[in-house]
């Protein structure tokens, strides 16, 4: 068993940065090379991190001293990024979603298949302490069949105009993790979408073509039901919770108070609560780069397939069907 | 003002005996009579209780130290009882759903009207301090322009294969007091209802044409969105949540812990939850009686009329339509 | 047996009232009269209650329809009173402290047995769904020994001066409720109490010879130790705690939210809190009446005894003493 | 500014073990060696984290590869190991206590004063973020002057035997960290210190002239009271409080809910809690490795000077004096 992964990272905004802290917190993990198109982003993480720095990829993935990669680009640019990185065989971590049109999906997971590759996507929940206790608990038998599933992802503001238009819309930016752990919990896959959506807040949404609030309802293989809501309306606090209700027990994932730390007084109590997603899944998102480091050394399959990143990018691309359609949509498997 | 209203109550089954200990726990009430066709029923109220026993109403009807009336009879009855009780010229509490049918509850809101009578339908959460304390600050402006409600209504267990074809069916059953509660905390009226439905534990509920879940998707004339989820499948806790969002701040309703107490040890914390309806909402129902009690007294209006009661049962009609033909169904105004 | 309680109420200040309340509010109990010198506060009840009011007790006692009494006058007044109740033979409902010295509280327990009279103490945590639950649970062996007591008591704000040179003092007024909890959860009496105190708020206390704040270090009979801190300086919240550490497992009772109900936003949640002690223990109170009417009913003993209020008030002396004279004081027994 | 600071770690126990992972995680820092005189520690930390190794710190202290040490070695070397790295002029991590007696952490007081170095001691929960948040409300003036204060720390299990002897006894190394959050958030100092202990659970311990339960009354120089719990007897779970009552607000430091994760069922809701100091303060330690890292390399004066090393051992030998005695010690200042 090799001992040390020597990571290159791909992209580096917001996400890829956080990626590239977390390479250098992971042990058996060392930070290899960074690349980024834009030289700012890419002078500072060379700077911070003190390593390589390429501003085109490719040249990255010739680098020798790069073992695996870490992809954090526009989704746009996946398609092309993954197939390079197949190409030069590198075991892969990719954000979500990992393309937007399924076609390309399936193209990644094939060949992905193909060369027999290690990739991971990044669905950050599927590692949060939470949400594993709950998948634990319900393949453990002790929650008896889950028949139901109650989930919410609600971020704290609506995102930059900028953003919107390489953002996929809603159901795809933010539903795509709810849909991914809807399949994920329940054991079982999606067989019927009824989505609606609205502007309720951002009203500049609406020239972008986008909502701010989206809900949808769900069945599942096994007969059991669902529902969804995703919202950008959540009044500066960013507030994920997801139930399942099994035939003998239910369990509940969420996490209302961030710092251990309450105020008292005038007949209040007052506590905070995680304000951005990086803040209540911060163990998630280190933990999911352990998990890669670990699965890679140890030759470990991946917990979070390219067919699991392919089937969160349906899901939601029938989400936003739905809703433009404004009628259930059945899938087939 | 007159200082003791002297109530008779017409139906002594499980809540009607609650409403009825209620009404001797009441300022300004006297319990006066009880009223039950079945004599077992009947009886055990003249015990506890030392009043006289009708077993026919109309007979109590008739007795001139009964002030006003509540009717905790079963749904089917009510249409015949509340024009008995009109007729008599007595004020009205009456139990949810106040009919079954929307031509029944017009035919009852259009005599209460004209009679001038007081009638107060028996929406207790309307009185429970966690639903009061969210439409205050609704009311007060403070969360701003309400966008989205969020219900959920769990019942602990399966109901009695007998009371099922007396119920209604789940939606209007239990959804009635979930789409009571989203019009009045909204403000404003539903306009559409999507609801699905399923069996997805107590298999008897099939043979009987009903369902133990239901999940319904609203839209309310402000242009706000809403989910709510009803289910009879809780694994032995009842538990009711509303959230509503407003442009500004958000407001929660729910009751977790039960009684205050914890137990501590092998890395677990322990604690217990409702169990029925009446633990969560105990206090509900005596604050919706005494309301009942203060308002009759004083002359003051309704706060829950039958217009309130025809548009419960009109909505849960709907979510039932909605279901069964497996469509949106728009509502007008 | 007999089906109701007929009960005079003697004192009609704020707890007076509340218990008068109760009364009218407890299956079994009819209130039958009322007394109080003030005639203020006398026609208040009279008025309220819609019963006979009493200026004497002494008359109130002669009434052949009151079966049992409810003493709810300053503490300076109880061993008169209750000598008189005593004497005229009827069961007794007795605030606390049950006296202000030891000396008169063994006499009217001496009193009590040989007169074989029914005589409970108002101590109403003993009756609060939170302190049942871990009694019972210690009680079942469940915890395993009782080791240790950890209890606050915490006023929202400091007392009315004049109602100061009546209280007994910071230990004695607060300090019972504390003390009787620590040696009925503990299933054992406390030998030794080491008590502080200050004036750390509310500077007028200094002239009174009183203080807001006390710390006790507790031992008991079964070789465990405890901790109580008793404060009126809690800033608008009333907050008691009581947690029991046993051998096994721990039981910790208390109650943060008061209303269920929280308010989102601006990265916080809020959410209220009991801001006086008859809003904590709204249902305690109304418990340990109950248990008062059920008991004499039925004839079963007291679960608050005579003896009970004869150890609360020796315990909270010894505390008073232990912090005026700043030294640990043994009890035996 | 240096970029980087490279870190030696003395001392790969437990919690030597963590800082040294933690090192590796912190932004700035790089582990450059590792030192232990047993073999089979140093070997494991050398594979692991691919470092230099040596079994004599004095060896690594001439490394000029390393820039600054942390010292987690047993607490009775401190004093010749701290004399060591301050003669090599190293900024210095030391974990607490920093030594067992008040004599040498007052030289080494001296020493790294004299020397101009920097010295930070291992009170971790001056990092954990409850704590911080609790801090810099008092500092704002939001609660008002702090008038009291109530902390208690309860260890999940009983020690090691063979700890021990080196632990310096419950209130050293438990008490240590109580005592020096109360005069950090106090804001002042302790006065007095009234001290008892008992073996409620581990009889083992009474051989080994320790006690597993401890309590403390304390008086502050702002005129203040306060308690501490501390306790090896919780029961499989780590329950660390800390409760802060200013004039005017209330400040609650604790963790309850570990996992966002709850399981519903038979009318309970279980949660799990900490089960050890690390998995409690996990965030606190790599706080304070971060706060280390970013102070030496600004140039920052130590947040948690050898004053308050010294003043932390003072305190907790004057509480076991105490306990021996049976009698309040003050201190003067």
């Amino acid at each position: 068993m090799k001992k040390t992964l020597r990571i290159g990272v791909i992209g580096l905004g917001r996400l890829g940065y956080q990626h590239t802290m977390n390479v250098t917190r992971t042990m058996g993990a060392r930070l290899a090379a960074v690349s980024d198109p834009f030289p700012a982003a890419l002078e500072r993480a060379v700077e911070d991190f003190g390593v390589t720095g390429y501003a085109d990829y490719k040249e990255m993935l010739k680098d020798p001293a790069v073992d695996a990669v870490v992809i954090a680009t526009p989704t746009q640019t996946h398609y092309d990024v993954l197939m390079d990185v197949i190409a030069a065989r590198k075991p892969i971590f990719v954000e979500k979603p990992i393309t937007f049109t399924v076609e390309e999906a399936e193209k990644i997971q094939k060949a992905v298949e193909e060369a027999g590759l290690y990739l991971q996507v990044g669905f950050m929940r599927r590692f949060d302490p939470g949400h594993v206790a709950a998948k634990k608990m319900i393949e453990s038998g002790a929650c008896g069949k889950p028949i139901y599933i109650h989930d919410c992802q609600r971020d704290p503001n609506g995102p930059p105009p900028a953003y919107v238009p390489q953002s996929g819309g809603l159901f795809v930016d933010m539903g795509i993790h709810d849909l991914d752990v809807a399949r994920w919990l329940m054991g079982c896959e999606i067989t019927e979408i009824y989505a609606q959506g609205a502007v309720l807040k951002h009203e500049f949404l609406k020239e972008l073509n986008d909502v701010d609030d989206g809900q949808m309802l769900l069945k599942f293989q096994n007969g059991g039901l669902g529902m969804i809501e995703i919202s950008r309306n959540a009044n500066d606090v960013y507030d994920t919770r997801t139930e399942v209700i099994g035939l003998e027990k239910s369990v509940f994932v969420g996490q209302e108070q961030l710092t251990p730390f309450k105020t008292v007084g005038g007949q209040e109590i007052v506590f905070d609560m995680a304000n951005w997603c990086l803040g209540r899944f911060k163990d998630a998102y280190e933990l999911e780069m352990a998990a890669f480091v670990e699965n890679v050394l140890a030759g470990k399959p991946s917990p979070v397939t390219a067919y699991d990143g392919m089937m969160g990018i349906k899901l939601a691309l029938t989400a936003t069907a739905s809703f433009r359609e404004n009628k259930p949509i059945h899938l087939t498997y």
